[in-house]
């Protein structure tokens, strides 16, 4: 079947790396010797235990985190976590700041407003349909944090720099970039991170939280919805997502081995965002639709001449072999997702099939 | 692999049944013919729509639930459910039952205090180790819901009849039994389950909730902890956890097409339970620690004349190929979950190493 496969854009739950699937497909009926499926052993197990404690090792070399930092799981997703912040991260008297790049940096606002917990918007690229990363933004000082989203994988731009907070820590979403590319984690309260785009199936919600951060938490929160609980019982109160956190694992330990740390993640994301962006720049039929210095290397939103062109083109595409490539449905247009596991090959696939359609419809 | 695998009594995650792992495994590289794995596809493509309406679609018939009952998918596991069950439908000025039966009880009453929600406990078994289901209990007329715990995983008791609450709608968390058996829903308000039992791995939670319910909610709450957000977007809110809802799909069809619907699965599932049961009461060895009226069909607690031959018997049994027939960690003893999946010859060969180890051991 592995031959069949397509080059798989989507946007997320997106493409995962095939030595990963592999290795999952061959011990899902008997994981390492114990007579049952990963799916089938106890979250207490020492199997499991195992796999766990791999995961967070294996983030925290990754992106050089030091022993502040603790690397937890929590079920619900990214949207689950823009409410957990403000409930967790906004005491009586404290406000945060955030900043306003798009759908999800929208909706982890709304969570904060849907709580009447103090926010200001202190930035907003809202007035040119969220095409651009706002510069020079003036935190305030007090503030609990400061919210970003790294990546807007719908209008795809990107954090390329980390703003300058005058210390406030920043809590960011980075679900389509994170392990994409080297950090300086230091300016980071929390980054937290829905697994389905570069690290694993979805189902499972990376929270990385530095220690200073879990002071701010206030008594009396549901058990499930406070960050002390998964920090004291390392992210085992209740049964965890124990096949997304094994997939997780397999994903970072792919990453650190086989292809060889963030730093060679990142040249090689580099790499393949050029080839497509190159192509989009060099030619007049496709038009990216972000600002040249905010563009993502993770999603990069084109459109062709016509809305008529994007069908055919995204229907042609899926038919050779190139999936996923639809904008989102609010904004229209095509969208490229190229995380981590989508291969250089996949982009030359890509650019190939790109020139082809532009010769045969301009 | 297959012939290698153990009888796994695993209290859950727990064993799956093996034709749903060999398909899950089969298609893990490529999904009916879609060149990507069912955790690569997206979940607003008609792939996922047609896992999630089918595994809708076979819980409703299974549990022979009418229109009036929805079938959502929450992540969080029961624990998360603890909290929701009081922040939705316990508005101002009303009060809710609760009948302590256990640990998760227990559990679940601890989240209405803690969100200082009215509640009374009517009923417990406490006083006796929860070692048996409370009878005759008087419900308040005018209570929101009455909470209980159908089957109770740890002490080993379930409810054989549900009790009669004068109308007031049950709310019960089935995590360890649902779809174990053949229910009369009509008592129901709402039943949710966390799949890693009965129906699934880890990561997803069955929420069941009938119409009137609903009405309960008020307005305010956090999207990702409101069941209307769940309602209206038909549980795709936010990207769910698709790989968990595609084996939970894949389980209740194996429930239907092989096992034959509800009424076969608890007549196997009574047989299987008999088997066990009747090999402990025959002994003076080993001694069931349920009272026989309020045993568990699912989780068959037993202690053995000292927790050294316990602890020689569950060594001794892990080696014979039948593992997790330890009793939870609060607890001790032993213990054999025999889920819906576990098949007969599990039980033959359970009690054939049990009359073995007592012979040997006495």
């Amino acid at each position: 079947m592995t031959e069949k496969r397509i080059y798989n854009f989507n946007p997320g739950p997106a493409i995962l790396p095939l030595p990963v699937l592999e290795e999952i497909q061959s011990e899902l009926l008997n994981y390492k010797g114990s007579g049952m499926s990963v799916m089938e052993i106890s979250h207490r197990s020492s199997w499991f235990e195992d796999i766990i404690e791999d995961a967070v090792a294996r983030a925290k070399r990754l992106l050089g985190l030091d022993d502040r930092y603790q690397v937890l799981f929590i079920q619900g997703g990214a949207s689950l976590q823009f409410a957990m912040i403000p409930m967790n991260f906004l005491p009586e008297s404290k406000s945060a700041d955030y900043v306003n790049t798009g759908t999800w940096s929208t909706k982890a606002i709304k969570e904060a407003e849907t709580q009447s917990k103090p926010h200001n918007v202190v930035a907003s690229s809202e007035d040119r349909d969220f095409s651009y990363i706002p510069k020079n933004i003036q935190f305030n000082k007090d503030a609990a944090f400061a919210h970003i989203t790294s990546n807007n994988t719908i209008k795809g731009t990107q954090f390329h720099e980390f703003p300058d907070t005058g210390g406030v820590p920043i809590v960011s979403d980075m679900s389509s970039d994170i392990f994409s590319r080297a950090l300086d984690t230091e300016k980071f309260g929390m980054i937290y991170a829905g697994a389905q785009k570069n690290i694993g199936p979805s189902g499972i919600c990376m929270v990385i939280i530095r220690d200073d951060m879990f002071k701010l938490i206030p008594e009396g929160l549901p058990s499930m919805l406070d960050y002390n609980t998964f920090l004291k019982k390392k992210s085992l109160y209740n049964t965890p997502p124990t096949f997304s956190i094994y997939s997780v694992q397999l994903v970072l330990k792919w990453i650190e081995e086989t292809v060889g740390g963030m730093a060679a993640m990142e040249k090689r994301n580099q790499e393949k965002a050029k080839i497509l962006y190159d192509c989009i720049d060099a030619s007049d039929f496709y038009r990216g639709t972000a600002d040249k210095d905010s563009r993502s290397l993770m999603n990069v939103t084109f459109r062709l001449p016509s809305e008529d062109l994007e069908k055919k083109f995204i229907e042609e595409a899926t038919n050779s072999g190139l999936g996923g490539l639809k904008g989102h449905r609010s904004v229209g247009g095509c969208r490229a997702s190229i995380y981590n596991a989508m291969p250089v090959e996949g982009l030359k696939a890509l650019t190939d099939f790109m020139a082809k359609f532009e010769k045969e419809n301009s």
